[in-house]
């Protein structure tokens, strides 16, 4: 069996994501158990309204961490907040792994204080896996630091690399740098430093890549600073939005081409269900003594489903000890 | 009158691209000369597979750079390539602008060495016009620099805004700083010194903008390092790729798909002319002593066409000499 603390009162939604998604969850899989952490009358009601299954308890929190609060409000003034609380859970191993839509600066400073960071990792970083045409790219860090050194860099691809291995069955990741050019005299002297700690490495590292083969090449991970990452992610994230706008304007403009709409709409739909961003919900929050996937804000019950599938399955593999050992076996510098 | 050099040779294409993009512009704009330089023998013979128009010249250049060459070898030891003979065109005042699809990097060095840059410009910016969903946004550094200074954003946002003043309807445009978070707290110290001296500035500055903001916000000038903006774009392309991919793969799936994709043809080919990257080619080196457009290096002829209607628009409207004017009237610091 295996337990799932979530922070039931995060994201713009709140309960009526979260606790749906949970529901779900406890029904599609016998092996999971589920505490909800949060207002406790609230989630009772939630639950009445859908029927509350076997497998779901309820951990009581009596704060809420908001979605534009400050990290160090959150973590010296709301100590009984269901984000806390949901931290608390996978800390003192009564939960395997929590998660959470709160925000993501609130998050990394409670989970950095309550779990700390691994032996052998400065600073825990933000991963996920993005879509290609074939298959997905997993990056980090998406957010969590400004200004990685080198090494900090090489802990990131270590973490990244052994949670695809964990995780997918792939055994042998290719890891990518991303730089401005694929050339070894392209970018700032940071990154041609981290090169050659994973030059020297035994990652299965395959040199500079350039922000379009996230979508596009074929690399399974990729490594990058945070600010990198999180522009990579939203600019994507930008032009995804622009082009199923101008897809929308395209259709709308008359009768006929209303008309051609609808007649490919079974290949619309196909399309958008390939390019639905609530199927890649649930970032992974690496680097800590404890598994925390951070779930988009704005997640609905589906996407937030998807974030707890990434929380059961690291839990499953038990991801964490195996940074911990990879940490162990690799050194450098 | 106005004379516009084209480094013929340029490009993944060469004189395929260039010639009949040179012809087709001179015979639209009857105010135009261009001076095509490069192999005197070649240019002349794609010259008559088309028929040579009026107001064409040939400046013979007997070396090329080519897309692979380093800077340093472009600047010391191609001293008669033709991307250099058109940049000279340029500084001797012959030309009033030059286009060229060689490679970037070799393209700054050159045209820095041999134009220098403007009084109060410490580095030249790449700038280009990326689309959204309803007009244009402005956006620079796009891979010139790796790590600005706050001067050298400060000085990117002044460039840009210029530009936008001189060659569009808009007279007071909005810049933004390219930051991960909207917050003032978000980001590194630079970018946060950045933020004093736009404030302090008489641009109108809206504050740190997110990459999604690029392509579906309303900021007329996204401001940022070399290394992010580059990012950014690339991200794009990869994710602007991966759903032209997706879309192809649906539309092709079985006879009934196919036949939908038929019907819609009209709609997905107006679509695809939104999207059309071509039309957004030519990108302005900003802070030199003359007018130098980048054309990507694997433009056709109708996109090198769009490189030098930049350069039109540019020379026409005396850009070099409104950022000497508006770097002469502020002040910062």
């Amino acid at each position: 069996m295996i337990t799932l603390a979530i922070d039931a009162m995060s994201g713009d939604r709140g309960l009526a994501a979260t606790v749906p998604a949970a529901v779900d969850i406890v029904r599609r899989y016998a092996e999971v158990k589920l505490i909800l952490v949060g207002d406790l009358r609230l989630i009772e009601r939630q639950l009445a309204t859908i029927g509350a299954p076997p497998r779901v308890q309820i951990e009581p929190a009596t704060e809420l961490v908001t979605m534009d609060e400050s990290p160090a409000i959150a973590l010296r003034k709301k100590k009984d907040s269901s984000m806390r609380v949901a931290i608390n859970l996978v800390q003192t191993g009564r939960a395997a792994a929590c998660i959470s839509a709160g925000n993501t600066g609130a998050l990394l400073a409670v989970a950095r204080f309550v779990l700390k960071t691994i032996r052998g990792i400065d600073r825990p970083a933000i991963c996920t896996a993005l879509p290609r045409l074939n298959g997905q790219t997993y990056m980090l860090d998406l957010g969590a630091n400004v200004g990685s050194s080198p090494e900090v860099l090489f802990q990131f691809g270590l973490m990244g690399a052994t949670l695809i291995k964990c995780i997918t069955a792939n055994s042998n990741p290719s890891v990518g740098l991303l730089n401005i050019g694929t050339e070894d005299v392209k970018g700032n002297e940071t990154i041609k430093t981290a090169a050659k700690l994973f030059k020297q490495s035994q990652l299965n590292y395959v040199g500079f890549v350039e922000a379009d083969d996230i979508y596009r090449g074929d690399t399974d991970l990729i490594v990058c600073d945070g600010f990198a990452g999180n522009v990579a992610l939203k600019a994507a994230e930008g032009v995804a939005q622009m082009i199923s706008g101008i897809i929308k304007q395209q259709f709308n403009r008359t009768w006929l081409t209303r008309s051609a709409g609808l007649i490919t709409k079974p290949v619309l739909n196909a399309i958008k269900t390939r390019l639905d961003h609530r199927r890649y919900n649930g970032a992974s929050l690496l680097g800590l003594r404890g598994c925390v996937i951070k779930s988009h804000g704005g997640a609905d019950a589906f996407g937030f489903g998807w974030a707890i599938e990434v929380a059961l399955r690291e839990a499953q593999n038990n991801v964490v000890q195996q940074i911990e050992c990879a940490l162990d076996k690799n050194t450098y510098g």
